[in-house]
């Protein structure tokens, strides 16, 4: 996905703030999900939710204010108990962060679950080799 | 309450970015209420929230990263169906921003109900004078 | 502007969080200049920026995660030391919010100053009525 | 230090969103400084940041609106050119995430530079091992 950054998400070094990648890791998995037919709104509404359970990000070049920010995302590990995802961020061409997320499912009362089948069987097509 | 400001909320200005401050007035009744022997916890455990229907903000003067921000806060109107908050920002002595906050009690749905019959007695004693 | 609302922006009430919508008005003027051939990045960079020195937001339903919200944007006012812009926000038909934001040209050190005049004649075409 | 939970920083899953603690991570840095008498205001106003280059977060159970965390931050290298820190958070005994992120001494234009003889000399007594 690309996404435009927002003045609220810099601070004052000029940049954008660190934290703010992570809230793009987000809306990045979701749009990863949509482009394959998949809605995290209707995992949500089912009552499952992919807990993050483990983030890692590098940062290698700094953001700025407007400037446009692609996200290449990929399911690089599919569990009945936990996914993972990697990322790579860039700038034009220009390498700005890579990142990885762990998920676990969870129910409505946060308890870790197994990936129902039905879901299982709608990421599994979609799993890449990290 | 007294908070102090944290480096994630400045923006590329050099200052607060002014949605912090938003962030920051509902900390502040949440410790408004706390001081009073009040829990905003237990309302929503309760499943009634104070909703937000109403905001108005004057920024006056530029907070910066690692002040410590003073915002007192007054209840000024309280009805069965709403409510009304004033708040004073301060650093050190200098007035930084005047703030309002209406809010609408809602149930877990969303929807708008009257303020239950204890926490209106609970809130009466704590109104002031706008 | 359109903005697709993200899981981040939203809270415990199952809603978007009422500080988000200050985040999405800042977005929706850069978009705003963007569209009429204005950049809040060029006007940064040469040192001016718009800041907020007024705020206030009628919320009168809910947006949740994954919604698509339209943000309707106007220029209703411009003088020389301040500008007001009015916003109302939508998902799909229904008005969610309206908004009101007014602003102070600073320099770097965020001290007020009158709108250059290359800056007056680029918005004044845009100007509405409130 | 200790922090409470705003309840900005929740999510629709009802417990933190997980971008908010590295938020957190920052403000107890900051506080890990300010208690053996370091100022980052002060390295900053000197020209100098730590900018963020890795993040890990390993979380581990939820924490909620209103609950008190701590976070227990040591320093556990501290190289010219690079510094790790290391946390533990926990809300009463219970311990909900731990955390590393590494930084890169930057000037005011973002380069990475050295940490100056002075700031060395004042964060070393203070390293601990990982």
């Amino acid at each position: 996905m690309n996404l435009r950054v927002r003045f609220a998400e810099t601070d004052q070094m000029g940049v954008v703030h660190h934290a703010a990648y992570v809230v793009w890791l987000e809306a990045a998995r979701v749009e990863w999900m949509r482009e394959r037919g998949l809605s995290y709104r209707a995992l949500e509404e089912g009552g499952l939710s992919m807990a993050v359970s483990g983030l890692e990000v590098r940062y290698r070049s700094a953001c700025r204010f407007d400037d446009v920010v692609r996200i290449d995302c990929a399911l690089v590990e599919l569990r009945s108990r936990h996914a993972t995802f990697d990322y790579r961020l860039f700038v034009e061409d220009r390498l700005v962060a890579t990142a990885r997320t762990t998920h676990v499912p969870t129910d409505r009362r946060g308890r870790a679950v197994r990936l129902p089948a039905d879901w299982s069987e709608a990421f599994a097509p979609h799993l890449e080799r990290a």
